[in-house]
């Protein structure tokens, strides 16, 4: 495996949470910290990314994580360019080589990439040469570094820490790339007492997820909770695990507000979008005032500029002084 | 109905041009004027929007405003990010507000929005914070707020004011975003002979247009008229109106030389785009002296930015100072 | 004909390389090599276009030319829009023209036009006015221009000059813009042992290619070649030329390092990408020391940097003072 770091510390890729060690963690979301403004504040900006250029690609398509990375790259002064690019499973080893080739020989120094398959952003951090980076925007459902690292700096922006939180997680475990990224996350930042909750078939595998608790019963798994996060459930998933409609799955694992009353009175709702409301959770829940759902969005333009400066920092001192 | 204007009387948002008095129209369009520059000049520009995050979702596609209103954008110095969004209509009002509620949480300032259905750009306003804006860049058939106002603004430039011209309006009246909202401009700047012309059946409803004349006859409605605006007919609505292909449609409602001698010799000849030449107009009166039509698409490009420069000059005062 | 300079002698357009003088061509090549850099260094950047919009119009999907001329425009400053237009062949003629002529009305000063069909780019470039540029990015099967010139300059920067090089170019050089074009810059530049390789379908029209010698055996063609620059196959042609699949193509026209033996020993070997890796070349001469291949696409950068800056020179030079 690619290693992530430069030879002096510093982020090259970031392709997943696993193996990255929690000062180097806590830098990132400090650094992402000095990028939040006041509500009625012009966004930050800054030209730490002057003469870098950011290619977004897309192999899967994505409004929002696309958007909060074109802004992040454009906010801290980058060029940027965004590719959709819709190769064929079979051609897409080989010729996503090429693809990546010729565009760094065009001078992209950050390829920001998303795709529904595994292991693609590590096969691409692989064949470039150094300082060139890869971001991870989502793998298939091992991997969402960014969104594990917004959610924990979330937390950490109401709570002040990870450390004695208690943090339910409810949905289909199994097929989340979220889940597994914010688990990493918050694993490495010293919460200890995780909870995931899903129906037995979306339950991932033993071997997965150590040191979780796992439950099948929502109600079971909320007292105490400081943290309630949701996740998207799909049709399919849900048929798979013999439910048969979105009622009886919001009656099961649906956050209404008389659920939520069973965790702490001051337990933060989230959730990392798209949300399907009445499914996973009551519109009175995803509005209300525990619901930090919004709160996220904003957190992750703050915390892509902080990966984006780290990354770019490296490739800017990289060059020859002109 | 939710207000587009700022309670201290500055335009917030612009959904119709219905409600909007006289001098405000004027001002728009004053500040439009600011903006144009002599042909073989660089095209204005300004830094007034910097700062300011604008995005584009059109939910309808349309190369020719999305590039008008991108561009204004771009030279007033904003960021902006286009978003190609396709969201089926069931689901399109619950996940809109969410995918709208999630780019404003990124840090969005103004959205352009343009869409198929009726009541979307009015949707998004009622739902966003102040002081976030959303500016119709096409709605149904119901509106079209900035083509109604650079159509009123390229009459004004040649003929110095709205009250006594004779406008012609030509076409598919009934189904014409472009009709309704020219005619609100054009009434509220003292227009008082405005003539519909239509076939019966796409010939507005009775309550609708009020204090315009209508006419199935085009030839009787050109004598006199200072201005000819043709509207593209689309052909499943010349079918409706049993009118069978663009020959007929042309021979009864389209603009030739001959017919454009009826109108006054000064007569303008107007028209939205794009074209269908010698169905609605003919190919020599689309390029002919009288014709303003690609001084329309220039004209647009300045308005958009007055309006764009209007709706940012209160966000950004909305601002803390920093 | 449109001419492709202005009456200054400068360039206008650039639709193809037919008729452009050699000591114009070096002009641009040399002003390109100015726009290379070290590798570790920062990409070239200027303000040479600053004011000058350029809109990319990619009637043909293509990433790669696309993001080149993107990236080349934005770091000489422009503002750039890309349009994905999409238009049916019978509505092309006169709907891409009013699509044209409403762009350049919003300002638009250089269109990079790419067409599946021919003459295209002649087409709008004779249907605007003065100054406005149209850059050909590829044309059928006719012409890429810029392709032939960074060919050209590439060999430029190993070999020095183009006199005196023997290239053998390899692949259906019948249905290539790209062998069409370089062979159009390596004559101009002098070259005069230009070797054209392919089974017998594939070879052009004997009035073409003048001065070329024509081989079917590639074996035959290497011996004494500085060059050697392979072509993508598609499968179609391959079957149109009675060569069962790509395994027989390889054997008889794709480049292995032992054939590649037979050229001198310091021959560059090219190809414009996208490869097909062990259809018309080996893994591991594409990948070899011997192989330009990503260097071609770094060069494209800077060639269509050039080649903006010539044609944005005369557009600002036009202006008149503010």
């Amino acid at each position: 495996m690619t290693s992530q770091l430069h030879p002096d510390g510093t982020l090259r890729h970031l392709l997943t949470l696993e193996g990255l060690d929690r000062r180097f963690i806590e830098g990132l979301i400090e650094r992402a910290q000095g990028y939040l403004r006041p509500r009625d504040s012009a966004p930050a900006r800054s030209n730490a990314l002057a003469n870098v250029t950011v290619a977004n690609l897309f192999f899967e398509p994505s409004t929002r994580t696309r958007a909060s990375f074109e802004l992040a790259a454009m906010r801290l002064g980058a060029e940027v360019i965004s590719l959709d690019l819709h190769l064929s499973s079979r051609a897409k080893g080989e010729s996503m080589l090429d693809t990546i080739h010729t565009l760094a020989a065009m001078g992209i120094d950050v390829f920001v990439v998303r795709d529904a398959g595994p292991g693609v952003p590590q096969f691409v951090a692989e064949n470039l040469d150094s300082p060139t980076s890869v971001l991870n925007a989502g793998e298939a459902h091992l991997s969402h570094p960014t969104q594990g690292l917004l959610d924990a700096f979330t937390i950490i922006r109401h709570k002040g820490r990870l450390e004695g939180q208690v943090i339910t997680i409810v949905g289909d475990i199994r097929h989340s790339r979220v889940a597994r990224s914010a688990v990493q996350a918050f694993s490495t930042l010293g919460a200890d007492d995780l909870r995931l909750v899903a129906p037995a078939e979306l339950m991932p595998d033993a071997h997965e997820f150590a040191g979780c608790q796992r439950f099948e019963d929502l109600d079971a798994a909320l007292p105490g909770a400081d943290v309630v996060m949701m996740l998207r459930i799909q049709k399919e998933r849900m048929t798979g695990a013999d439910i048969p409609d979105a009622a009886a799955y919001f009656k099961r694992f649906g956050l209404s507000a008389e659920r939520l009353g069973r965790a702490r009175p001051d337990a933060m709702v989230m959730h990392p979008g798209p949300m399907n409301r009445g499914v996973e959770i009551a519109e009175d829940v995803a509005d209300g005032r525990q619901s930090v759902i919004r709160e996220q969005v904003t957190n992750g333009v703050a915390l892509r500029m902080a990966v984006l400066e780290a990354v770019g920092g490296a490739i800017i001192r990289s060059r020859r002084p002109t």
